[in-house]
Order: C-alpha cells, then sequence, then structure tokens
C-alpha cells in the first residue's frame, strides 16, 4: 500500500520536500553541529535528495494543507513556505518529544537525543523552530497578501502553545492516579489535533477569503486528528504488531493512559475498576497483568467504545469536508488521505 | 545605581511589561501547569504588578527595542507587540540553559527546572517560544503595516537561530581542549548578540524606512552584545564580588573558557601555556591551581586585552549610535543605557 500514498502524492511530496530543503540551504551555518544534527534527523545526509518517506517521515501534516489549498483554489504552490514550515514544527516537538522520553530510534535510526545527548537535542529542537519560523516568512515571496502570511503565522504559533498544553498535560496524566476520558480527548485534540487542524485551517485561509470554508476545514483537521489518535490507541491494544510496527500490548505494559484504558477505568464492574486500580499502582506489570488488563478492557465494552469513537470521530471529519461544498477529485484525495491515516494503510 | 535605571526608564519599563502581562490573559489555559511554570518564572504571583526588576529581570532587549523607536520616531507604542515578543524569547533560551546547565536559582527563586524536572521546563520554553510569536503578531493591531510585521518576526527568527547555534557552539567548545578568541567572539556574537541586535534593528525598522539608519541601529546592538560579554568574562575573573553578585573567580573555579584565559591560552610564554593546559586537562581546580591562572592571565597581558577589547566593542557600538545622525535626549537615553550596562550600574 505504501506505493498507493506515493503513487497518488508524490508530486506534492516533492515540492514540499524541495522546499524544506531550499529553507535549511539559504541559511549561513555558524554552527555546524547544528546542521549536522538536523540532516541526520531529516535523513538529508550526502546523496540523497527527493521525499523518501521511511527516511524523513510521512509528510501528512504539509500533504493536508496542500491538498486543502488544491481543492480549493486549484492551486498548492502558495502555500508551501507555510507546509514547510508546518513540517519543521512538527519534526521540533519529535526532536523534543525523544529528549522527553528517551527514545533511541525513530525513522529506523538513532535519536538526536541518543547520538549528541539531552542538551544538544534540545538546541536542536530550539533551532528548528526558528527555522520553521524563518520558512514562513517566505510566504511573502510566494505572493501572498502580507496580512495572511502573518494570519498564517498566527494560526501555526496557537498549534504550538496547544501542542505544548497537550504535551504538558499527557507528562502530568503519567503520575497521576484517575484522567478521565474527558480530560484525555481535551489532551489530544491539543497534543495531536492542533498541527492538524493548522495544517487544514492554513491551507484553506491562504486560498480563500470565505470564513465558513476556512472553519469547516479548520474542524475537519481538529476531528482527524482525534479520530487519528483514537486509532493509535486502538491499535497500540490491538493492532495487528506486523502492520503497525507497534507491539501489540506495549501501551497496557508501559501503564499508558491511552483511551481504551481509561474507558475502562470509567465502565468496568466495580471488582474489575479495583483490579484496575492494584495493577496500575504497580511500578511493572506481569505477563499475567497485562492478561487481566485485556480481559478487563474486553468485559467492558472498551474495545467497543475506542472503536465506535474512532469511527464517529472519523465520520465528524469527513461531514466537515462535505460541508465546505466543494468537489472536485482532489477533495476526494483528501478523503482517502484521510482514510490512509485511519487504516495506517499507507 | 538601581533608583536612576528605574527612574529614568520606569515609563517605559511599565508599558512593556503590561503588554507581556495582557498576551499571557489574552490566552485560554488549556494546561493550567503551563501557565503556573510561567507565571512563576517571571514572577507574576498573585497580587503582583508592574514593572519589578528583581523579580521578573532588567527587561534590556524590549527597552533597548522602545527606546531606538522613540529616537527615531518620537514613540514607542507601535514595538510594544515586538518588545514583548523579544523579552518572552530572552525568557524561553533562560528556561531551557536553565535545563542545560541544571541552575538551581534565577531571580532568587528556584528555577522551573529545579521545582518541575527538565521535561517540564523543556515544555514551558518551548509553551513559552510559542507565545512570543503570538505576541508579535500582534503588531497588526499596533497598525504597523503587515509587511514589516513580518520582517520583524524574520529578524527575531533569525536572531532566535543564532541564538541556539550560538548555544550549539558554547556547549562543544566545553569538551574541547583548544578555542581560539575568534571561534569564541563568534559564538558570544550569536548567542548574547543575536537578540540584542534584533532589539536594536527591529525598534528601527518599525520606526524607519531608511536602511542605512536601521543597519547603524543594529550594528549598534550587536557590538552592544559583544561589549556587555567581554565585559561580563571580565568581571567573571576580576569583578568586585559585592557589586556584581558573581564570584570574582569563579569562571575559572568552572573552567570556563571566557575570553581571558582563551587569550592567555593564546599569548601567554610557552611555559605557561604548559602550565595552563595541564590544569584545564584536569576534572576539577585546585586553589593553588586558580591563583595560578590568575599569575599567568596577569603574566600574559590577559587583564589588559580582556579590558581593551571591552572598551574598544563599547566605543564601536557608540560610534553606530552617532552614525544613526539621530540627536535628542532619547538618543543620550540609549548611551546612558549602554553605559550601566557594560558598568553593571544598574
Amino acid at each position: 500500500m505504501a506505493a498507493s500514498y506515493e503513487s497518488m502524492f508524490g508530486g506534492i511530496l516533492a515540492a514540499i520536500d524541495a522546499e524544506m530543503r531550499a529553507v535549511r540551504q539559504q541559511q549561513v551555518e555558524i554552527a555546524p553541529l547544528l546542521w549536522e544534527m538536523l540532516d541526520h534527523h531529516f535523513g538529508w545526509g550526502a546523496g540523497t535528495s527527493g521525499f523518501q518517506p521511511g527516511a524523513s517521515g510521512k509528510r501528512v501534516r504539509p500533504l493536508l494543507m496542500a491538498l486543502v489549498a488544491q481543492a480549493i483554489s486549484g492551486e498548492y504552490r502558495h502555500v508551501l513556505p507555510a507546509a514547510a514550515a508546518l513540517e519543521f514544527l512538527h519534526n521540533f516537538t519529535l526532536i523534543h518529544d525523544d529528549v522527553m522520553d528517551h527514545s533511541a530510534e525513530r525513522r529506523h535510526r538513532p535519536t538526536v537525543w541518543a547520538l549528541w545527548g539531552g542538551d544538544q537535542a534540545i538546541n536542536a529542537g530550539d533551532g528548528l523552530y526558528a527555522l520553521a519560523n524563518l520558512a514562513v516568512a517566505n510566504l511573502l515571496h510566494a505572493e501572498v497578501p502580507a496580512s495572511k502570511a502573518v494570519r498564517a503565522a498566527q494560526v501555526l504559533a496557537q498549534a504550538c502553545l496547544w501542542t505544548a498544553e497537550g504535551q504538558v498535560l499527557d507528562m502530568s496524566f503519567a503520575g497521576r492516579e484517575q484522567v478521565t476520558t474527558a480530560e484525555y480527548l481535551t489532551m489530544i485534540a491539543h497534543k495531536t489535533g492542533g498541527l492538524l487542524e493548522a495544517a487544514t485551517k492554513i491551507g484553506a485561509l491562504l486560498s480563500s477569503d470565505d470564513e465558513p470554508v476556512i472553519r469547516a476545514y479548520a474542524q475537519f483537521g481538529r476531528d482527524l486528528g482525534l479520530a487519528f489518535q483514537v486509532r493509535d490507541d486502538y491499535l497500540g491494544v490491538w493492532g495487528d504488531e506486523a502492520a503497525t510496527g507497534k507491539s501489540a500490548t506495549g501501551d497496557i505494559r508501559e501503564k499508558k493512559k491511552s483511551y481504551p484504558v481509561l474507558v475502562a477505568f470509567e465502565r468496568a464492574a466495580a471488582a474489575d475498576q479495583a483490579v484496575l486500580r492494584r495493577i496500575y499502582a504497580q511500578e511493572a506489570l506481569s505477563d499475567e497483568d497485562v492478561a487481566d488488563v485485556l480481559d478487563i478492557l474486553e468485559r467492558s465494552g472498551a474495545i467497543a467504545e475506542t472503536d465506535r469513537s474512532a469511527s464517529e470521530y472519523f465520520e465528524r471529519a469527513l461531514a466537515h469536508l462535505d460541508a465546505t461544498g466543494i468537489a472536485n477529485p482532489t477533495q476526494d484525495g483528501l478523503r482517502q488521505l484521510a482514510a490512509f491515516l485511519i487504516r495506517r494503510a499507507y
């Protein structure tokens, strides 16, 4: 299925990659190590060129932005500076997340953190944030009105603030005994949904002055983010390990307070809730604990509810697309991209 | 002397503080902990209001920006959104620096890192960077042309990239045996000079279309940054502990590769250079080592050279002010602020 993602969107993905590389190349290098770290993170070693999804990530966010722009206006080149900025921002959060999570690998390469240590990885992320801000300023050369460039920058800044707030919440949940599903949904709406909403909103506002259309695309992005994250949580417990690359019960073993677990905490029978509390109060989980949790998730209806919830957000996202009143092949492409994301079939 | 800094600039400092608080108050709180961390960092506890230099830092960068604007145009209110953004950016770098340095205290309060740990402090800094970007977008409400708002944002982004690069260099110097004075000056020109240059450049470009005037103010800021840092290095070795709050020989004991030490490494007699190399190869320095280093700094002329260098950058900075051709009481105020900074008499 990888071919289908690339065969459908390869042209736009190449244009996004070229824009990102151009912004990076425009910079005069003061500290070569900063650029070495960033080139490593993006898989931009000597001799590489063009879009390589395995090495560089799938570029979902800038692709969404470009497709929204094209669905509205028939063109996408005018959003490329903002698309590059958005992908830089997403990667700045990944570099810092890897520091916090002590993650050793990303995209089959050692993380910046693993190679250069936490302190230099903080600097790499900070520098990449600055590079994103420089990228978005290039909107002026894309003949976008300056007031729209400022608005796009504002949407990106708001999304970054939300991402940081979502990350603060996520980390503070880990140390709490009780988290409600409502709190959890607020967290992922900001941590995951923030940048996806920014993608579709900026694609729209740089291509249209019709505020209801801009709003509908923004809501499409946010609900798609929620659908994606709830679905990700589902796959973290019941996914096919070979297809997703995630260990099927990894989220349980790591005591992640993901959506299905929180549903079970709220809906399981009293005796099962007591078992859950006892298990999650432990430092580490045994194989038996993991099996017990899986049984309770099944009995409490958490599987069905997680599946239902992901589908509901996905349907809502598609309804917002319909509400734009726009119908053309690119709009159909947006529907397919949304489906790829939810099915992890790309 | 503190009274004199505040009595001269108190009105502008209060306006900057009000702008910063207004931007912070405009935000809908998603993660209360993020705002708790930022309020703590800025000393914005319940019941506080107005500018309190001890609790909030001296706000030198936004003050420079406002004074340049006023020297050119007679007004400073139109730069307040950029001034607030710049102070947020400076503080974002401080919060992350405190993580890297494991600093326990800043402004007589525990650091964000010390209270909430490194991971949440990374998030606090990231969130503050986003807040800075939101602040600068408010330039549109200040009736600045949108193209100038984008240019101001671009200058800020470039300065942040330079600050990150300077920090990368600074940290990599710590692990190297040899660093030249030229490399060191490049590092501080970016790490310290970047945001100071942004301050004066943005103050000018938001108040004038005269590119040579904008350039002269930018150079004033950069040279002032160099003068400030070299002077800071001087005080880190020969300062009056009571006046500066820095331990007079602290920089030597911590094996900091500060300007005077690097001068000695380059200019001391061969035998003294060998002693320096031996001492700096050690894990920790004894009292005798510190005394030996001080003797070599004296003998090699490093004291005189550091003093001369700081004065030279300071004189250059003032010459750039003269080159603007602007003469009025606010321009005189800029000269006094520069002198305060160098003398640490504020």
